[in-house]
């Protein structure tokens, strides 16, 4: 391994070791997307002795129990052509940096990951604070309707200073991308890939991908040249899920990868939000699952989704008004009979009204009272009419 | 009081007297709907004697505690003019049928609305049976979109024999009727109107109003010649509510009175669903506010309706596939990831495989077995390649 330049902002002396920066990115290259083993052995020895473990355990696979001889059987191959020291170099020349744990900017939400947790982030651009972040998913084959909805959300949510994250795909993600760098000086957006960070795909997005890394940022928790497999790409929403405080589903039909960012969602605890659509739209078939088993909550506005991803009580809309009031335009229940019961030109006598409206003769005189002081009935001649 | 003759189709020799129909009658005039201090006494004493108690009680109100005696001043007033039997003799003209607790049509579910049920119902038409009836309800201000999503439902309800109840009114109500009339043979539909049976309100509808009598049925608490008045727009939903085994909201704005029925239904633990739609529209608002608050289940096919009716368990829809299997075009996960680190036109060997797919050689032989079978993958000459 040849010596390797110390990363670029890197923790600081506190922060963790540029050894440990290797072996994170060597692991990361190592083991697929959510290897659970991959992640306890981390976890339990460090990155590092982790890997001198691995290089050991390949020499003698005999001595291991079943579940670690297939784990060792995967990640053997691996092992040889291994260069992290090259992988980081390349993406340092790209100006990215590796976020990995220990790090300012190392997302403490990922912990909720347990052993699924990536071993560390590709980070093109500037990562933000992701407290405030709202992950904004759907299907690729979406309609107008969702894009101009994921567009005018992200628009506001990141007006407000809510990061936005997506997946950076066709559709759904694009809008979501596109809305959110629409607001200018708002809080930066965020795409989770699936492949490496070298690799802006899919390819239709790259200018747009090459704003989010300008103006945002642009992670994956995959080495450079890694492709973008299905299994990844599922196991990418994962880290959607978890990096936002809350997620919405804009569009997704019933198949839509998207439901898998939802489910991560759910499983992580995290609010999750759908919005709804026409039930004659396919595309938002999925949502309306969500909200139909009761998995997600109805969002319809910017405001609902901030209200979402707020603990509990906090920055709650404000309630509309008794439904029972505005019906009757505010009047008192009794007073509303009473204006019912005058007839729209004539005049009528309390004991009409009283009998028209089914009140008590002294209800009908004080409900008159009421509706003069409002200007709503006059007195003429012993008589009462509308004003 | 003038003889009456008997009312035509009458309960039968175990039924209700004509007598006890004449006091009910008259208490639906009496008193205002969902009175419930009429219903208690008419309950407690029976309408007959609950009649001989107002008429003395009016003479003496006096000696009436006070709850009681503001009642009795606002029934008093409509005793004067009090004339039943006229009102059952203009019924009958109309082809109309009074029916009261004790009847074989007197719907059962009404029991539920404990003190405030009504003291009879006005028909025209044919009552059917409402065990399976569903409750169709909306704004009257609709969109198009509303309008075919709830002509839609009601006719395939009506057509797997769901008797479709709704208000009469403009926009969502007289789609509903009108596509449960359309369904030809199918389940009858039922009007709830707020005013008198023998005043076709709102007057636009009136040829809508005449076909649902002639093919199903219009009911109504009030007495001939009842002005719909707001306040019983607002009681005449809680019997559309409570008549239904479920109710499903199309469309509603924020200050629709379908929500009262909405909360009517949810009063009475009855299911309610709510139709989704796009979250530009004003006219689905309402129906939002319910998703998200819980209060409805989201409901987009008139299958997903008739579930909601059902008691649980029974009519469920079949589960979707699982989700992974589909995203994966029914691939077991190993076998889709070593099809993925397939490149799409050279062949590979399986230790190529295993280092891109992250598996172990082992797993990439068992994987491209199955493939093989498949038909997915084919071998040439050491190599592997898609089919």
């Amino acid at each position: 391994m040849r010596p390797l330049s110390d990363q670029p902002e890197a923790g600081g002396a506190a922060g963790p070791s540029q050894s440990e920066r290797l072996a994170r990115a060597a692991w990361s290259r190592i083991s697929e997307p959510a290897d659970q083993l991959a992640g306890a052995l981390v976890a339990a020895y460090g990155p590092e002795e982790a890997l001198q473990w691995l290089r050991s355990a390949v020499t003698s696979p005999q001595s291991l129990d079943s579940r670690f001889r297939t784990a060792v059987e995967r990640w053997a191959p691996r092992l040889e052509h291994l260069s992290p020291a090259r992988d980081l170099e390349m993406h340092y020349r790209l100006g990215g940096l590796l976020v990995i744990p220990g790090d300012p900017a190392w997302p403490e939400r990922l912990a909720d990951l347990d052993h699924a947790a990536p071993h560390c982030l590709w980070v093109r651009g500037r990562l933000p604070n992701l407290d405030p972040a709202i992950a904004i998913v759907g299907s690729r084959a979406c309609t107008r309707y969702g894009e101009s909805v994921a567009s005018e959300f992200a628009f506001h949510l990141t007006e407000r200073g809510h990061p936005v994250i997506s997946g950076g795909a066709y559709g759904i993600d694009a809008a979501a991308h596109r809305g959110a760098l629409g607001a200018g000086d708002g809080a930066p957006t965020v795409a989770v890939l699936a492949g490496g960070a070298d690799r802006l795909y899919p390819a239709g997005n790259a200018s747009l991908l090459q704003k989010v890394i300008a103006e945002g940022a642009l992670i994956t928790e995959m080495p450079p040249g890694a492709s973008p497999g299905r299994h990844r790409f599922l196991s990418r929403n994962r880290i959607i899920a978890a990096l936002a405080g809350a997620t919405v589903v804009v569009e997704a039909a019933h198949r839509s990868g998207a439901l898998s960012t939802a489910n991560h969602a759910s499983e992580l605890l995290r609010p999750l939000g759908a919005v709804p659509g026409p039930v004659t739209s396919v595309a938002s078939s999925g949502c309306h699952r969500l909200l139909r088993e009761g998995q997600a909550v109805c969002v319809t506005t910017p405001a609902e989704v901030i209200e979402l991803a707020s603990p509990a009580g906090s920055g709650l809309a404000p309630l509309p008004s008794e439904e029972g009031g505005s019906l009757l335009d505010g009047l008192d229940p009794l007073a509303s009979r009473v204006l019912d019961a005058l007839p729209s030109r004539a005049g009528a006598t309390v004991e009409n009204l009283a009998r028209v409206s089914g009140l008590a003769p002294r209800e009908v005189l004080t409900a008159l009272g009421t509706l003069e002081l409002d200007g709503k009935v006059r007195r003429a001649s012993g008589r009462w009419a509308r004003a």
